[in-house]
């Protein structure tokens, strides 16, 4: 099966986690909004009045089916790639996982725009300035933590163990982006995380994911995406 | 099977679109945190150092199995209790409505609280007002619009035609909510979504549904939860 996946073209942003995802399995798959009028289809399969039209970028074509949400695409994709188990409870847990990093991103974007994303940044820099003072003060120790703890309780390198799943490689879309957007709050933080800046590492040298980051597959970080570096947030 | 909710006692918050959902399919559970040492029971479990511990509540016990994660909660629970189909396609596209409404729950908080769960709301007010008129003005009419349009589609008078899922009956709390903390807002707003007001009134006129309402579980609304009458933001 060919899958076909529909994301902004520009951005790493939420369609990453799949990208991620389909990389590491060697899927079939194509980046449709980066070639030919890839961007006007992808509008197109929104503005469909029948069917099952997503809300919003990122979704999947698989077969006849089109899947929205991010979480839901692995939700979807993990069992058929080896990324996720087959059983329901092990799979719920990893989609719950996926989940918590999804309020994260959430939380991670609010921080260069926690008064809305019809505006600029530019019109927003103070409320800026205390929103990611307060998610590093508060949010990233809870979430990471929690993921970090996860880890240890395992016996690692994963969140599950010994075998790699989507939300592993997530977790590395996190660490990488944290690195991009806050690197003095990183370069303090990392240190009380180790078994994620581990978890991190081993996903680096996976050899698929390697081959990918060092594709042109692979977007740049930019200041468009949900991570961006502006340094007064990052002081 | 008798179902344990977890969630914090005194507010209707994300605890709301599970309790909806067991409340509708007359499923047995407990509400554990509303009675007796039910909160620091569920702390314990959130901070058990194996297993498969949540993030957050709210969270479900079904037998040995612990689910966190609203939308994965009714995930679980949807095609158990009647109230999302067992097919894998149907299925996620019902988690897929669910998650979109997620975000929008998102949104709904992040209009008190743009700058941070950790602060008072008192003490970003004015932030919260530029938050607040934005959502109105980009983001209701974007995500409420999404819903109307797909209600019209089925031919209604739910989401996917005749049958209610679990999606409806959270839809149905979108607008309960809004109306709550902004009722000057959705005078204006309501006569744009007719649809989505038929689906509001057909799932509250739902025998299990309007006997719940009228229950004492059935917690007010009030200004500690998600949606929060603030006359300040809904000028």
């Amino acid at each position: 099966m060919r899958y076909e996946l529909y994301y902004w073209p520009t951005i790493q942003g939420r369609g990453e986690y799949v990208r991620l995802a389909l990389e590491e399995a060697g899927a079939d798959y194509i980046d449709v909004a980066r070639s030919g009028n890839g961007v006007g289809k992808m509008m197109k399969m929104m503005e469909a009045a029948k069917g099952a039209p997503p809300f919003a970028p990122p979704f999947l074509k698989a077969g006849k089916l089109v899947i929205g949400q991010t979480a839901n695409i692995l939700l979807y994709l993990g069992p058929r790639v080896g990324l996720a188990p087959k059983a329901e409870a092990p799979r719920l847990w990893v989609h719950q996982l996926q989940l918590t990093i999804a309020d994260l991103v959430d939380e991670i974007h609010d921080t260069h725009h926690p008064l809305g994303t019809s505006l600029y940044y530019e019109d927003q820099r103070p409320a800026a300035k205390r929103r990611a003072r307060e998610f590093w003060h508060a949010r990233v120790p809870k979430f990471l933590g929690y993921f970090e703890r996860l880890i240890g309780a395992s016996g690692g390198p994963y969140l599950n163990g010994r075998r790699v799943c989507y939300a592993d490689l997530s977790l590395f879309q996190i660490i990488e982006g944290l690195r991009y957007a806050f690197p003095n709050h990183m370069k303090r933080f990392e240190r009380k995380v180790p078994n994620l800046i581990a978890l991190h590492d081993k996903v680096a040298l996976r050899p698929n994911i390697k081959a990918y980051l060092a594709s042109e597959r692979r977007i740049p970080f930019n200041d468009d995406g949900i991570f961006r570096h502006y340094p007064v947030l990052d002081r």
